[in-house]
């Protein structure tokens, strides 16, 4: 594990607070270990900094009126929804009350003629695509992981449809939600655009929970399309790779999908589900549209690939099928864990202009090499965005140091490109340093707006702003 | 004209900072009442607020060092671009320097590669596209006027490529820009996406300089369609045509324009340009993509049309031929001046749920009849977005008085079915009175926020914010 500073606790406020939201709560409030660790970070190397309590609130009112008592005794508030975020974003370095909002889970309503639809936070994507299913409707935004829509919003998540659909910014609508003085507000309305003063939806929109505390969400969804297609092609190199993607863009082919593994992510599915394929950078791709345009688009950019050394080309619209190209993505997750027994995958991630991708992505491969690490990456190609996952015994402290000055280089080698430390896992705990180097004095307005909606520091403290401006 | 509250005016303050201003920038600050006139409102029926001097910086130190001299002696500055906004956001209401960016207008840099490009603020939406075309580019957004891309960031323009395209803020992938300390900020990297740190890209696009002063702009760009097709088709009323725009919408064609021209923007349109269409509400398309593709979705929406009575449907790739359908559209403007002599079209917007546009529109016709107005309704359908542009006689108070009390009507009617009282308009001075009706407390956070960045207020105040927060 890495350490992570710990912030002054006010233990007097939390008792206190602790009591209170007890005799409120009762049962909904809940103060043993291993629940509380469970509300800590639990998915990579970052320790583990549990709450002092987890409250389960029904509604909005309740954490309104949770929010208030914790306002009025200067002790933390943290909101949770599934826990799979990667930079610590639930931590609790000054301790503080955990908000879990996975009981707030209903799907309030879906409007089928304005592609609409408004949820609690604790509404799961794949929730939420179970019941929009028989309306013919979708929620594209798919960041891996079956994440709560609060947390999604909260961290700015994307994932493999972004390079399509966008991300959480571009299909959050709207939000209520609770500031740190307990007060409720809505954000926008359900018209599909505004220019009504400040865009308090996109600020709300991964402030990791820094800001307010997001009580509703009011999202844009999709009809299913008329036909979907697969395709799956191998490269001789990174950047043969890159160059496809770049030209497909390019052509304007409306790609949903364009997935890139590295030589050894394609390994390690290889041997997990024996795949046979050339251990090659791999792309693979999705296409949505009518059947027509399905057909085309993935002819189109077989063409491409082909004039750029792509080989074995794959397309296919049977479902079955579909779901057996795309399976080396499907796998990737655990293909990586059987790839090096007994280590952690410890995910990262970095987003850099598409024509700099093949560099970055082959940089990284070179430094992985030079370290010792073992390191496959998987990228959303179309948005240059790309995932590292150094595969690390946690029992060596020497590999550790490597894979976090690792972690280190390559957030820094992204910027130097002219792009960020995170696409979109968040900055929580594990990308603070890289914030300032990126953005400068932005830092200053963002500290600065921080200070003027939350003076206490009580919401989420410890995240996203160092605290340095 | 319709009188706009006045702001104290700091006398002292701004006669000091003219004559620094003036050393510094010689020839290039300019006092005489006509170019002071030509830099406030002048577009629609808001009073004409002058600013004191107009200064032309030609790069962003010196707008950060004339930032700095008005901060130190609490004089306003009011960020100007073509002067094309409508809702009085380069008014001076308190006085104060206007910051003419027009000679900050070059084109920085483009990235083919990565479908991006950086300019500065004072370069026009028409240059851009110029500069772009052959290196086969195109800059979407397209809001009607030749806007500076600064000041289109600023309103958070959109307008016909919106269904397709999203508005500014989608298409803003970062700004650099000068905060009211002069601070100089860049709130973005050219990764085309991140979650790094609170969206200030997102905070300032729109914000009509009130928080900041942009002084260069990050762009996505698109490759020219391979093919583009345009279509119209009329409707035997304006629920049938909105029933036309749900139904393509929800199948997912990507349409790029769907204009909603009404029966008195039909007859205006016929009137002016002979154009000899039937007299019902009309739509007009436009599809990109490919040749076959575009052909699919025209036929895609013909079929479509037809099923809700449309009647008269006709499509063609060809560019005369575009441009022969799409002439009631690209005339309308001159059409309505035409249709009644001597008035003044005062051009509003709202924006609906898609469900509610063909009662919204409906119930805007009716209203405007009860007031005896003649008022043309032009929508960006696809968005649920409408302008209606009363016809004033200016010099009739009575009708000045009606024509006002219609625009307040249909701006509540919006709200209250779920939609906002501006679509890509802005807030400015003309919207202020809706905005707090429309978001509630959310503008308590809008003031919190630009208390903290611009505590003295000298960023375009009286915009935006009505200051009862």
């Amino acid at each position: 594990m890495v350490e992570i500073a710990s912030l002054p606790r006010n233990e007097r406020g939390i008792e206190t607070v602790v009591g209170i939201l007890k005799q409120q709560f009762g049962e909904r409030l809940q103060t043993g270990q291993a629940i509380r660790e469970q509300h800590g970070h639990t998915t990579t190397w970052i320790e583990n900094q549990a709450p002092d309590a987890v409250v389960f609130p029904a509604d909005t009112e309740e954490v309104s009126e949770l929010i208030k008592v914790c306002a009025t005794h200067d002790v933390p508030v943290i909101p949770y929804g599934t826990g799979t975020s990667l930079e610590g974003h639930v931590n609790a370095p000054a301790g503080g009350i955990c908000i879990d909002l996975s009981q707030m889970n209903a799907v309030i309503e879906v409007n089928p003629d304005d592609l609409d639809c408004r949820v609690q936070p604790g509404v799961t994507r794949e929730d939420l695509n179970v019941y929009l299913r028989d309306k013919g409707l979708f929620f594209p935004i798919d960041p891996g992981a079956n994440a709560s829509l609060g947390g999604m919003a909260s961290t700015r998540a994307s994932g493999t449809n972004a390079v399509r659909y966008g991300t959480m910014k571009d299909n959050v609508l709207a939000v209520e939600a609770v500031m740190a003085d307990g007060r409720i507000i809505r954000t926008g309305t359900r018209a599909r655009k505004s220019s009504a003063g400040y865009d308090l939806t996109r600020l709300l929109v991964g402030s990791e929970g820094t800001l307010a505390v997001i009580t509703e969400i009011t999202l844009r969804l999709y009809g299913i399309p008329e036909a979907i297609s697969s395709a799956r092609c191998s490269f001789p190199s990174v950047d043969a790779a890159c160059k496809a993607v770049t030209a497909v863009i390019q052509y304007g082919v409306p790609v949903s999908r364009i997935e890139l593994l590295d030589e050894t992510m394609v390994r390690a599915v290889n041997g997990y589900a024996a795949l046979g394929l050339p251990e090659t950078p791999l792309l693979l791709l999705e296409f949505h549209g009518t059947e027509n345009g399905v057909r085309e688009q993935a002819e189109i950019f077989g063409d491409l690939a082909a004039e750029v050394g792509g080989s074995g080309f794959e397309a296919t619209a049977s479902p079955e099928e579909r779901t057996r190209l795309w399976k080396a993505r499907h796998e990737a997750y655990w293909a990586m864990l059987q790839y090096r027994p007994g280590a952690k995958g410890v995910a990262t991630d970095a987003c850099v202009p598409i024509s700099k991708l093949a560099e970055c992505v082959t940089a990284a491969q070179d430094r992985a090499a030079e370290l010792g690490l073992i390191a496959p990456i998987v990228g959303h190609a179309g948005d240059g965005n790309f995932h590292v996952t150094p595969l690390v015994y946690m029992d060596d402290p020497e590999e550790v140091a490597k894979a976090r000055a690792y972690v280190s280089w390559l957030s820094n080698l992204a910027i130097s490109m002219g792009g960020t430390c995170t696409g979109e896992h968040g900055i929580g705990q594990g990308k603070q340093a890289y914030l300032k180097k990126e953005l400068g004095d932005a830092t200053v307005v963002m500290s600065a707006i921080k200070a003027a909606l939350d003076p206490a520091n009580i919401m989420n403290p410890g995240k996203i702003l160092a605290g340095d401006d």
